[in-house]
């Protein structure tokens, strides 16, 4: 697949070689890590390792605070269910809040819980796509269980101030879960300094394998099971353990941890070469999301051409072998224009012609100029095109 | 890991090396499968393949009807959490029936349900383990929303009567869902011939990947997301598409359906040889489950020791690199006796004593002969180990 040039790291990477490698040699532990004979006990062992990683990954206390499961969909899901279960038990605490922009994961759960009766509000954000603290807090109460903020939005790549989130959460008692999926490994994300209480993470978000994620769950706060079954993970997560899987998660923990720092640089560079390519090259460009390196994910560049639509943008790159995205590939399916742009204030002719440029480890400067080649003479083509239809 | 002989198979499976090679040769499809981009639509069209496999291999309709997930614990809380929205209609159908001895997968589910206020009912078996069809009719009423009774047990690998289940169903207006984890690739599994609603079933128990499996739902019946998120499935399973592992389900499923007649006398060939040589050699043995090729899963069998605690041959049998279970993998950690075993009435020492020998499709006579001569002194040793204690 050399021949494309792919900048679509948000919507999934491929895996490290060294993820592929750390599976292909550990091939023979097929057993059930559940059994109790020693092919079942070496699987485990290999399991409870990448438990470490991704304990040491987001710096949790204890790795018993880390429960694999499919990934950040079932993460986000039990998260929620834990909010009716606590709503449920009638006491003082019925209330759910998250941000206008959540990925669908949670912004379907939490329209799911809305249509079943449960109070869920929604924060809104500003013009860049950053949830509005001030609304945020006017909005709190004592009623309030949950507060669901996502460390870094997938499609603006607005970095949200959890911290900020979690010290108004704590005043009213309320838990704190976020949404690390499109964080992890781009720039820090320490549980303990966030000071929130559930974390979501998927691997295939950071050159680990699909299907396969994690939930952390503070030691101390509700808990309650989604996948009932067997007794893995204490009773809290059932399911045969995929065993391949949760060891090349780890292996991918290991090295977004050793990693972080520089590839945020060097991803911030390829990002920033990208947007002043296009400032010059290209007029009626709006980006969308933020240009600050502290509140913006360093791949992630979201731009908008007037008169033009993003998907025709992104068919034309496609026939050049550039792959890129329009709005998030979760939500795609859909005509509708993007909700986290919408949310912004952004004008629904803007949020129709947005693409998102999402880089990863394994993108290079060379691939950025070729991109900065090939683009301005589409947008060009696009743009006479629809001129000529009026 | 050739130094053991593997006899857990209904635990899990290690993976075919067709399995393994077209993974492999797949590798480059990581893009995500809901992108718009070429490199999506490859995984996208990978991942049909797939899907038509696994519909031709339990003989559904429409391949729409395969939704692909995590596995069959995933399939089983989905579908009764089907059961209970249906109950939360507050129509004329509120309640679950089901076997005692489905998989904790359900049970544990089921009992979930009963603890929040839901009528559930559980039905017996009979010595053998198989479900008592005349109680099952006794039980059934208007008011029964939901029937869940698995193709085969994990343990006794007792196969079910699934078809006359349905048809006692049907009379009622109730809905049919089983579970065919361990009976796929073992015997034929027809969800038209059954007359089932719902099915689940599990890569990793038929020589596919582990966290991957599929729910059938017949087109037509009341379907309800567990997972909400993104617009996969339809938007009735949320989640990044785990390309890899789906292709791995694609063809371990064409294998399966190849070549389960086959591998079916093969199977039953070594445990009718293993069963031979203990009852020759092993005095005070008795054998669980059913003893007729119709009813009985050809890889499967339990047999309990009178005077011999199942752990302990376990662990003799595991220094000789035999590998093992004492109920299923699912249970263990727990100190109880199976639960599957005490539902035949099944005399709790000789339940404390079972030990499950399952086979799979890289076995041999030679390890069943090994094994045979291995047996005889271990249980020996125990039973002197226990006389002499008391």
């Amino acid at each position: 697949m050399d021949k494309y040039i792919y900048l679509d790291n948000n919507a999934t990477t491929q895996m490290a070689p060294e993820v592929k490698e750390i599976m292909k040699e550990n091939e023979d532990l097929y057993a059930n890590a559940s059994s109790m004979h020693t092919l079942g006990r070496m699987a485990e062992s290999a399991i409870e390792w990448a438990r470490e990683e991704v304990r040491a990954l987001i710096n949790a206390d204890d790795k018993r605070e880390i429960i694999f499961n499919s990934g950040s969909t079932e993460s986000n899901n039990t998260v929620f269910n834990i909010f009716r279960e606590i709503a449920d038990e009638k006491g003082k605490k019925d209330r759910l809040i998250l941000s206008a922009v959540e990925h669908p994961a949670s912004i379907e759960c939490a329209k799911y819980l809305k249509k079943k009766g449960y109070k869920v509000d929604f924060i809104p954000v500003d013009k860049i796509g950053m949830i509005d603290l001030d609304a945020y807090e006017k909005m709190m109460g004592d009623d309030v269980a949950l507060v669901s903020v996502m460390c870094a939005n997938n499609e603006s790549g607005v970095i949200m101030p959890v911290k900020e989130v979690s010290k108004i959460a704590r005043k009213y008692g309320a838990l704190v879960h976020t949404d690390a999926t499109q964080a992890i490994g781009k720039i820090p994300v320490d549980v303990k300094d966030m000071d929130v209480d559930y974390l979501s993470l998927s691997g295939h978000k950071f050159y680990g394998p699909k299907g396969v994620g994690a939930l952390y769950i503070r030691v101390g706060v509700p808990r309650f099971t989604y996948l009932h079954g067997g007794h893995q993970e204490g009773g809290e997560r059932a399911g045969t353990y995929n065993t391949q899987g949760i060891i090349g998660l780890g292996k991918a923990a290991e090295l977004a941890r050793v990693n972080q720092k520089k590839e945020r640089d060097y991803l911030w560079s390829l990002r920033e070469a990208l947007k002043k390519g296009i400032e010059e090259k290209i007029e009626g460009v709006t980006f969308n999301g933020s240009d600050d390196y502290e509140t913006a994910l360093p791949g992630t560049l979201d731009v908008s051409f007037a008169s033009a639509e993003g998907e025709s943008i992104l068919l034309y790159l496609d026939l050049e072998g550039i792959e890129v995205s329009t709005g998030s590939a979760c939500a795609s399916g859909s005509l509708e224009p993007s909700y986290v742009l919408l949310a912004t204030g952004l004008d629904i002719e803007l949020a129709h012609g947005s693409i998102r440029f999402s880089f990863g480890r394994y993108n290079t400067m060379e691939e950025v100029e070729i991109v900065l080649e090939k683009l301005p003479p589409i947008i060009k083509r696009i743009r006479e095109m629809s001129t000529r239809k009026v």
